[in-house]
């Protein structure tokens, strides 16, 4: 009888507790959804100051607009913390193919971080192959001097594109390399790109030690289409002009907001997009989203008048594009100063329906986080399955802190990721909203209960 | 030691039985999303023949495209199910708001169904009302002769936009006729629309029978909050000069394609959408995206040689917007001719990434659909909870047929219904295929188990 009594009083109060979480997570929700400033945020952020790329004077203002915005959201206290950054100028680009006797201009990008032509043309002959097996088949002389055209298309066939992306990215990341250790002067890749359309994608590549860096530039699908249809071997080729460079490293800083926790203050639960963009379009969904979603937690809570038992912390990363120091900044600054995440939140997958969260953490922790699913139901978010965290956050996991990433419905994302169409426009307001609702619910539930 | 063999072997049977649907419905999925024609379908009938209300050239046209899209996705038998439809024209739009000193003209769409002003000016003082219950407590002299503007605003604090559009849907439906019933000159109404614009939404309406056939019209967003913020009782006027009028109804077609079962050839599934649209945009997402889903079901089937074991039929709808006369013919003719329907689904709810199916049918039918629920989950559709069918095929469903629809997510449906902006360039083409891969799972686990 005791042990029934124990147990009726156990399922009661978790009862009650549950009925009360969804009525705490709802009024977060009603806020977000009525009077959130997360939309209008990022209306600022796209309109305003555009893309950001690391190093660049729009870098600078997003970071004095990620300090406002904080402020304004009713953080108890705002700060920014110092970090270098590698800074990378894309400068004047240009692409022709000579597809028999035609000459065709086509819209190209460079793939980020690579060296450019010095800004004069650089003609030869292209060679095409459609995988990188397909390339490491080809005898070295066949490429020496060539321009390699990698045309691996995105696997339609792969239903979460972030999978698919995982199988295509290394065409930028590797492919290019690949092709400079083969003696090739140049590439041309088929865009990382599920887009039913022509614009380029770029992107972050690192040079190898020992490779010479050559010009790597991207084209939309439709171009890619065009070339690969007119390929003719031995005889097609190409001319990129690109005036791109590396220069000095540069100050920066991530942008940091939080509200101190009512009984664990030293507890933190960290929420975080990146505030860098690539240098086309205006970041809208990579990661505007998730920076304005991060600044609406703070907001939702302080407008509710819900005290946070443990820390909420809003972390606007710099430089997760192209070197990632902000979120090394971030852990190395954690670790020295022996903060306690007990978890860690990003989100940086695009303004989509929230579907779920990913969770990479211990096994027990990821069945406490799985026991809330039915209080994340009524908003669509069911998934917490997967596995993944997120760039930023990712020297923080090398330190032992759990890390988790809000998956958003992905199909849409890699038709505007790293280019001239992820803008303002892109992003749907009731879907940017309902992402935060999901954060804003996830946060809640951790600073009432912890990690265990 | 029996039983235990019993069970071994039906858990064995099971799995393998679940593990070959599994690889089954990842043959469709790769043949619709590699290989599909729903986009390019799609492409052809809003770009070629655009929207298509019942009784327009453009509705003949449509009709047309249906026979020859079901035809060449390999159907084994194609026709047409004539039904008179309503012929609603709008003519000419305009509407001048009185601001104070300023005559502001605004965007606007009559009302499905409605009368206009002859193409003679209607001005008249407008009164505000937020709520019908707010209109309901106005004396009525306070609104005889006036302009009553329904200000009421969609809630985006209800999660599904279905729901939203439940609610706020009435001030479509039945505002107009409560003003005519207090003798108001004219309706204007806040579109149902969760729009951060200013497209004007339509949608049907029906007068009552003891009601005035007064003119209302619709606004966007955005001139519902110049009208509401710039409203002064007593001196705001209105000016609105319609057209529209029904004129008599117009033959018209159901368009029907199906692929014979081989084993239970008398046993028929049936997916359909709705051909004809409102006389807006393009009549994309709604419901263009339904009907080549639902015509991409067979042609997965076709393409990859999978034969159904029961009958799958396609039926494109006429007139599900403003009257519903093509569902009434198709359950009629299926009363009539004894045809045994064992589920129709529908798909008219955006070609959106799908997440669902509702289930309009027995508890012990539902809980069929509901194991298959694990075989779904790769392509993100895990909600198998909700209640609703579809309107095209809720008459089969007063005659006992169980009854589907598929859940699409809803964020963003209710910025585009019944307004200019459901064209083409709307649609996301792997969201779009992913729902038929949706429907294409559903119809062939019934196809294969049957509906007990």
């Amino acid at each position: 009888m005791k042990k029934f009594t124990a147990f009726l009083f156990l399922s009661l109060s978790w009862g009650t507790s549950r009925a009360q979480d969804s009525l705490v997570i709802r009024k977060l929700s009603d806020e977000i959804m009525l009077r959130g400033k997360s939309y209008e945020n990022l209306r600022v952020l796209c309109k305003t100051i555009g893309h950001r790329l690391s190093g660049s004077p729009q870098a600078d203002r997003a970071v004095e607009w990620g300090v406002t915005a904080l402020e304004a959201a009713g953080a108890d206290r705002v700060w920014k913390q110092p970090v270098m950054v590698p800074h990378w100028v894309r400068g004047k680009e240009n692409l022709q193919l000579k597809l028999g006797s035609e000459v065709i201009e086509v819209p190209v990008l460079s793939i980020g971080n690579t060296e450019g032509t010095q800004g004069k043309p650089l003609e030869a002959e292209v060679v095409l192959v459609n995988t990188i097996d397909d390339f490491n088949q080809l005898p070295k002389d066949k490429v020496k001097n060539k321009i390699v055209f990698f045309n691996y298309h995105f696997r339609h066939d792969i239903i979460n594109t972030f999978e698919g992306y995982g199988d295509c990215g290394r065409y930028r990341w590797s492919a290019p390399n690949a092709a400079a250790a083969a003696g090739a002067a140049g590439v041309i890749i088929r865009s990382v790109s599920t887009g039913e359309d022509d614009f380029p994608h770029t992107g972050a590549m690192r040079y190898a030690d020992s490779v010479k860096k050559i010009p790597a530039v991207a084209i939309g699908n439709k171009s890619a289409d065009l070339l690969a249809t007119r390929y003719q071997a031995g005889q097609t080729r190409a001319v990129i002009t690109t005036d791109c460079t590396m220069e000095k490293d540069m100050p920066s800083y991530n942008v940091i907001g939080e509200i101190r926790g009512s009984q664990y203050p030293d507890e933190i639960i960290l929420v975080g997009g990146h505030l860098d963009s690539w240098d086309v379009g205006e970041g809208a969904h990579d990661d505007g989203a998730g920076c304005v979603q991060s600044i609406e937690v703070l907001q939702a809570f302080k407008a509710t008048g819900i005290r946070p038992k443990r820390t909420i912390r809003a972390v606007l990363f710099m430089n997760e594009e192209n070197g990632l120091r902000g979120g090394m900044a971030y852990a190395d600054s954690a670790k020295v100063r022996k903060e306690n995440h007990i978890l860690a939140i990003e989100t940086d997958a695009g303004g989509f329906s929230p579907r779920g969260f990913g969770l990479n953490m211990s096994e027990a922790r990821k069945k406490q986080l799985q026991r809330y699913r039915n209080l994340f139901l009524p908003y669509g978010v069911y998934d917490f399955e997967g596995g993944e965290g997120g760039a930023d956050i990712s020297p923080l996991s090398k330190e032992g802190v759990p890390t988790s990433g809000l998956r958003p419905d992905s199909q849409r994302y890699f038709d505007y990721h790293h280019t001239n169409a992820d803008v303002f426009e892109a992003v749907n307001h009731r879907e940017l909203k309902l992402g935060a609702v999901a954060l804003a619910a996830m946060v809640y539930l951790v600073s009432e209960y912890g990690l265990k």
